[in-house]
């Protein structure tokens, strides 16, 4: 099948058409230590076996009271109780309280047997050592916490395809849940390959460059919870590109190409791709600017991908394409995906219809409002988006957008 | 001196105070390989010792050609030029090109000596194997990126303070920079405290609770660019918080305790840090909700806070204080903290002028716009950061905001 066959498809198609053909459906189940969980993705329901809180506690600081005795309670007709001790913070085996008493508890406390409401301590004065009086009655019930209240038995405490954060840590230590299954990282290998590139360690020669974007994607696979493994420069030479693809497709669940910069050399990532298995390329050109010469494939059931030589448009179609495909092998739910910053454009940035254009951007702060400054540039290298913030998003059927509009904009 | 002469500050100002009294103001640095380098802090400005491009390069497909062998080109009168055969990627040594002739030249390649231009290869059409018309003149350097025109030697690369991100990962090594020195990460101790307190991996028995605050506390330092270790949890005796603090004070930058639920257990967690080092207790008391019960103190040079033992309101005052003191040790620059989302307000929300308030929220997108829907509930549990995805602020000075409103959501 010659590339030009195929036709250049919006980023939400090329996924479409992806997932269709991807089996790996299923990610692969590890168990690790809830301290080491954070940013890893629940692979299950993470159900609760316990009841919380596992006793009636107070809400607040106050005392311990039997709600009856308060009724009519006012400030100028204040409800005189006994003084029944304290609750110990963490004690058990508590005495019952007295009809007409109050026992001072503090905010976690254990709620004593025939209590049943806490008066805060803001309603309620010391009269002496043997007396207080409350100036505002309570219901049954009141500023209590009943034992299960938050979560019972069986509850779901977070759900499959969470990204656990620093209070779900928090939630399943409450649990004493201290180990979870989380889904196993998908491992992404990425080739590079060109005649000019050469390893960051190496001195280029005249007209060489060294090599960006394995250092750039491998940075970028793990921010998206993959793990990454360089397999090195190819030149352009098709028995050697496909060599390495080939040992990064054996050992990896996904492979990005970083493609040669010429157009010869993309047909042949192409072709290096639909031998390496079924059905091959998908797609070859995205709706994107930067980031159009991209190519979306299927090797018997794993995705590979050959991303555009230039750095700017690697990291671009990353964001589109692998980092989805990541969070897809890893199972994981959109619900906690961050959205954009929306942002006012400094300036009018033009754009054709049909086409995603991505303008990297200074964010400035302005009277209330963030903007978002188009840093413009002819060459698209790697420092504009050292410079940047973010990359201004013009959606796909916008014509250019005008100074002043809203846009959104993915911070990087 | 007694806890009752401090007065209730705001963050700013507790951030302020703590700040005249830390000495530890410059971060010890630590050199680290570019692939490690993700999220840490520069100590130093990076400068290049190269020049990038290091040669001229085209900035598109097309053919090198001497300017002015273009002037007067158009559709209807095409300028012929012969063909000089093709730039190698990767290659040097060049020929010079002859007048009248044109070079195929590939995106990235080395400009010939004696060409000046580039014509786009979509301004250009083939005529046979000797020959090319042009159809548009270029001007000199046009679609060619000077030796340097992006970086030279001595440039700053990255500023002081910056947070490394995969594009700078990139340039680094774009520049044959692989290692650099970044700000180690401070460490911060948690000791827990409270009679009913627990480890998360013990059976509670009645009247008792699991640790929460270690473990999200320790996940949250990790998340801000600092280390972190527990000092396990200390009953409400002074000399057993007492020997935990300072155990924990000895091998760390900072400390962070969290204290007991009673009004006496805070107290003497007050008096713990003020025995602790010079100058002690500086505030207690924060002008938010939840939060208020938080002491800010410095014992010789290092900070230490007294959080509140809720779990909420210690995950608040985390986000409000600890972490921008961690950011204040590791010397990293503001300029690319993460704006807050916003989001319109599904209903009412009460607050009182003078006091920031935090909601636990979800969020709703409907019809274009962000929504932030309150989590309302009395006992401001772990569970309801669970099902939250931010945190809604309520400015200091706002009596509540309306239905509809703007409000900042910090995501959690």
């Amino acid at each position: 099948m010659a590339p030009t066959l195929f036709q250049v498809v919006t980023p939400t198609d090329a996924l479409a058409r992806l997932s269709t053909h991807i089996t790996s459906t299923k990610p692969s189940a590890e168990r690790v230590a809830i301290e080491k969980a954070i940013g890893r993705i629940t692979i299950t329901p993470i159900v609760s076996k316990e009841q919380s809180p596992a006793f009636p506690r107070s809400a607040m600081d106050g005392y311990a009271v039997r709600a009856l005795d308060t009724y009519g309670a006012s400030a100028g007709l204040p409800r005189y109780l006994q003084s029944d001790g304290e609750v110990p913070m963490g004690g058990s085996d508590l005495q019952p309280i007295n009809p007409a008493s109050a026992r001072l508890i503090h905010t976690g406390g254990m709620i004593p047997p025939n209590a049943d409401a806490v008066v805060m301590v803001e309603h309620t004065q010391i009269i002496d050592k043997q007396a207080i009086e409350v100036i505002r009655p309570v219901g049954p019930g009141e500023n209590i916490i009943r034992a299960g209240e938050d979560i019972s038995p069986g509850d779901e405490v977070l759900p499959k395809g969470h990204r656990i954060r620093a209070q779900d840590a928090g939630a399943l230590a409450a649990l004493g849940i201290s180990e979870i299954e989380v889904a196993a990282r998908p491992i992404l290998g990425v080739v590079s390959s060109g005649d000019e590139i050469v390893a960051p360690d190496k001195k280029p020669l005249a007209g060489q460059v060294r090599d960006i974007n394995s250092t750039t994607l491998l940075s970028l696979a793990q921010n998206s919870g993959a793990n990454a493994q360089a397999f090195g420069i190819a030149p352009d030479s098709f028995e050697e590109l496909r060599n390495r693809a080939h040992q990064a497709l054996r050992s990896c669940d996904i492979v990005a190409i970083s493609a040669g910069s010429s157009v010869s050399t993309r047909d042949m990532t192409a072709d290096v791709i639909n031998s390496l298995g079924k059905p091959g390329v998908l797609t070859h050109g995205l709706t994107v600017k930067p980031g159009k010469p991209t190519i979306v494939a299927v090797a018997d059931g794993k995705p590979i991908f050959g991303l555009p030589g230039n750095p700017v448009s690697a990291i671009v179609v990353f964001g589109l394409i692998v980092e989805p495909t990541i969070r897809r092998l890893l199972g994981a739910s959109n619900a906690d995906t961050r959205p954009p910053l929306r942002a006012r454009l400094t300036r009018n940035l033009p754009s054709e219809t049909g086409r995603m254009d991505f303008v990297p951007a200074t964010l400035i702060h302005r009277a209330g409002d963030w903007w978002a400054q188009p840093i413009l540039g002819k060459s698209n290298l790697i420092f504009t988006v050292v410079q940047a913030s973010g990359l201004i998003q013009i959606p796909l059927n916008a014509g250019g957008v005008e100074e002043g509009s809203w846009v959104d904009v993915e911070l990087l």
